[in-house]
């Protein structure tokens, strides 16, 4: 570890023990595996270091997360409006201020935050700013802080952490797998953490509407440019028969990017604010450029852009374009 | 490591080296990614300590699984049949002699065989025999065996052995995902193995008959029991219009088994020897229990039977005896 970051999470360590007021731990807006993992971690470190911290954010977390530790203590807004406001607040997993959403309202409008958080864009509004990009997950730097401070470890917290590491970098599937990455979760493991039900229960388990909706997906899996495209299409009446919502059509773009010999995936979902579209690609084409063709940006192999409504025009749109990229042998590579 | 393995080791060193004549180096039929990681391994280990041999498997590798060193040169039986028969041969992967199907004719009839196998029920028919049940693949057991007799590491041994550790332990997330595994998976991919992209490859890419397959019987699963049993069908007519094989029903259960609130999950596949049945359980219902009133076998949480034809019997059979084992709260519980 480097000196500069071991000062930082002392730092930290003495930010969180300073004060005996209630510290508001909080992640962002639709909390995932990495958001809850670290949000749950953070609240039981607070309350070993013998310090008074309450949980809470916007939305309501996923139910398949419930064997987090402290689950059932994470707060909606209004539960904790008469307690609030609070005038110190942990924020973990958010890359800038707002994406705590309504959270806002139960802050002192002086209220003092610690940053903690692994995207790239993160712009440090944190008086305590714990901040790396380099990190695969915010789970991953609680654990080098719970480390490098010596918190005591036990089974919950190290549930919790597993809970981030695995599900940010797609059960160790992602480019961010490191060695370090394993090695930690191997820690996790021998102090209890289990990656049976964990991976079951964060990873695996579906909801019947989301069931119904893959099938229906699916089934109408379109590929084009000789198999070297796949296109999924949602639109409103197939997430409304299927009883989904939103939230279920992620992952979907995978299973079209992960048929053999397709390059390019594309999945086009019909939203209120248009037609959203998600590029995927395997190993040649720069799908960030194709996005910005469209007013859109991303990484090279994962990419987003908004289009016009009607489904079949975005449709024919994008594909037109795909078109033009594979059969030029230079364009779009990368 | 215990002492007696480190001497099972030394052995099998000193038996690889004693001799130079080829050693043929086999796995099991249909062969899965322990079996073609530990295999290739082997290959190239043999190589390495400066000795001759040849890889055979009665069946073709998957395609997906090319990225593996020297894939290419895992022959078939008429390949190599010039070349025999051989005196040695190194064994990976299987539990019983018979596992390597039709390699038999390659050797002669007082073939020397060396057997390393991570199956319990491995009945040790090899000259040497390095069998290790708690080990979570043959791939373990090998990079045990790499580190412990001092093999030169190198990219293109940390892939195979990455592999068979990735896909034994369904991408670490079966419960022999051990603390080890993923040590051991942390120091291959420092390396050089690439968790993405042998993830990617060798666990995500699916054939498009298998995503047909997978559209259609998810559009028909059913679920009996209040939600908690859910059914999947593979008639011989589904699988001939998704254009896919037998193989491709793998996993299918896992579908059903992953809905939330289902306990039990069965998959039913019309076969040529009857209706083959798969069970799956969550958390409370012995489904070895369940097999065996069909006269089958298994694990508590994974288990199987052939029941007799129609689809439609059968599936009542079925039903009709979880119906009994989850209406009492105590029959079946484990």
């Amino acid at each position: 570890m480097i000196d500069s970051l071991a000062a930082a999470y002392r730092t930290l360590y003495g930010w969180l023990i300073a004060d005996r007021d209630d510290v508001l731990v909080v992640s962002h807006v639709r909390p995932d595996g990495d958001a809850l993992g670290a949000q749950t971690a953070m609240h039981r470190i607070i309350q070993k270091l013998g310090r008074r911290s309450a949980m809470v954010n916007a939305d309501h977390p996923p139910k398949r997360f419930d064997y987090l530790p402290g689950y059932a203590e994470i707060h909606t807004v209004e539960a904790l409006m008469s307690r609030g406001p609070y005038r110190r607040a942990v924020f973990v997993d958010c890359a800038d201020r707002a994406r705590i959403g309504d959270v806002e309202a139960l802050l002192s409008s002086d209220a003092r935050i610690a940053n903690i958080d692994h995207h790239a864009t993160n712009d440090r509004y944190g008086e305590i700013n714990v901040v790396r990009a380099e990190a695969s997950s915010t789970c991953e730097i609680v654990y080098d802080f719970v480390r490098a401070v010596g918190v005591a470890m036990d089974e919950a917290l190290a549930t919790a952490l597993y809970t981030g590491l695995l599900t940010d970098t797609g059960g160790f599937r992602y480019q961010n797998t490191s060695p370090k990455v394993l090695h930690d979760a191997a820690e996790l493991v021998e102090c209890g953490a289990e990656p049976y039900s964990i991976a079951e229960q964060a990873l695996e388990t579906m909801s019947l509407p989301q069931l119904r909706l893959l099938a229906r997906v699916l089934g109408d899996i379109q590929l084009y440019a000789g198999g070297r495209v796949a296109l999924i299409e949602v639109t409103a009446e197939a997430l409304r028969e299927a009883g989904a919502e939103l939230d279920d059509t992620e992952g979907l773009v995978h299973y079209a990017r992960n048929i053999e010999g397709v390059e390019v995936a594309v999945l086009l979902r019909e939203q209120d604010e248009g037609i959203k579209a998600s590029f995927r690609s395997r190993r040649r084409v720069d799908v960030a450029a194709l996005a910005q063709k469209f007013g859109g940006g991303g990484h090279v192999r994962a990419a987003g852009a908004t289009l016009a409504p009607p489904m079949a025009e975005a449709r024919a749109r994008v594909l037109e374009v795909l078109r033009a990229t594979l059969s030029n042998p230079e364009e779009g590579k990368r």
